[in-house]
């Protein structure tokens, strides 16, 4: 179970902090990049992977978890190198989490889920928008996979679909986090940035119950409020840092800091 | 611009079927998944891909484009093979799809259709749980990639989401389709199953005009209704199918007769 991967990981290592591998390529203009230096005269899907690796090897020692997302790893690293990249994980002591909002029908979610164990992974993201939350949680579960449903995220212009669109009557929002509580899904996304108020968040984890692990983004350089979170997230909590680590001039010293700054006591 | 893309392959192959590469492995013991002899002393990865270049070869003189699902080839494929599959694709004739169902952060979703130009697709499908339409719809064309929003999809379970959730009082769906509009999104993702209606589809096309490209999944192992399709959907249709060409025990032929089926005049 996710949930138990989850306390023994936290509780060895003092840790509810998640990093995020979000390795960006300097083609996309981004404020930071991976550096030159993991490309030279390699393949990209090589030098990510490294960069990566070097990532894990500097912060695992304060990382509860890793999570490599999907837009940045999948299609540069493929099945090979994702296997080597969850095995480091793993060797640190962190559970990893694919982080690829999947949300399909029932027979191509089970394709997905087949890769992301064949891969490594322990536990995945889903994002609601194609309904069959139970279906993925059921298949997950025989996969040995733990899963996330998207439910209120960091970023402003989700509002619109999960705040503002109501399902009888009630935000879209608190219909995922009942559909969580019935599947028994193992976690929930959740944004710690301005748009979501404690009383958000409070909402949610009255629905779901207490052992359903909150996976938060947005903290560092979305900008989201970890003070919040540790207020009114219950005692289930992974925070996510993605850039404010891996980009980070020093990533063992950065982990450290949010390691600490997040710590629940 | 996609739509002249797919009106080229459209006119040039009087054909508006897209063939949908969902390559099963065995061992997810569906009814139907890649023979075998793909396996045989290979990686998984170039079985696969082995596979649907024979497809492509078999169906491409009556497939207008080809849709590889990501959660079939993202992981095993990686970016090489899927450059070939690309390749194989173009010179068919066809365009080709990544449906990969998008849906992420901004910076997230820019990374994801670098890589996904850098494959070489034309086009990607977009999930709107986290909004960001028109960002994303913004950034491809930049990468010179076309955007299917998905709308309305083929699952029942999706109707929760998509039909009973309301934006304002309408269907989320309606407000999905405005943003398409809006944002000059090139495609809606729109089922052809039984939940979603004649009233449904026309309702989409009347909001988002004539110009958007209906991408109709559900057709075949789905047992989508084409009529309705052809009678509701416009003229800018691309109606897919997957498991129906794919594993059929012919798939030149099941091309050609879908095709024929598909016929609008």
């Amino acid at each position: 179970m996710l949930l138990e991967k989850y306390v023994k990981a936290r509780d060895a290592k003092k840790s509810i902090l998640c990093v995020g591998l979000d390795p960006t390529v300097k083609e996309l203009k981004a404020k930071d990049s991976v550096p030159e230096k993991y490309f030279q005269s390699k393949d990209a899907g090589d030098g990510l992977l490294e960069f990566c690796l070097h990532i894990i090897e500097e912060t695992g020692e304060h990382a509860c978890a890793f999570k490599p997302n999907a837009q940045y790893v999948s299609i540069p690293m493929g099945l090979e190198r994702m296997k080597k990249l969850n095995r480091r994980i793993h060797d640190s002591g962190a559970f990893s989490i694919m982080d690829l909002k999947l949300g399909d029908i029932g027979s191509t979610n089970q394709s997905g889920l087949y890769w992301i164990k064949e891969a490594g992974f322990d536990a995945l993201t889903f994002s609601p928008y194609a309904g069959n939350i139970a279906e993925c949680v059921k298949s997950a579960r025989d996969f040995g996979l733990g899963v996330f449903v998207l439910t209120l995220m960091s970023n402003p212009e989700s509002q619109w679909v999960q705040k503002e669109a109501l399902f009888k009557g009630k935000p879209l929002y608190m219909k995922v986090a009942e559909e969580i509580r019935d599947s028994k899904a193992d976690g929930a996304v959740i944004g710690a940035t301005g748009h979501v108020t404690p009383e958000d968040i409070f909402t949610v984890r009255r629905i779901v119950g207490e052992d359903t692990v909150f996976l938060c983004p947005g903290v560092g350089a979305q900008g989201g409020d970890v003070e919040k979170l540790l207020k009114a997230g219950g005692r289930n909590l992974l925070i996510n840092v993605s850039r404010g680590v891996i980009f980070a001039e020093n990533p063992r010293k950065a982990a450290e800091e949010y390691r600490r700054s997040f710590s629940l006591g």
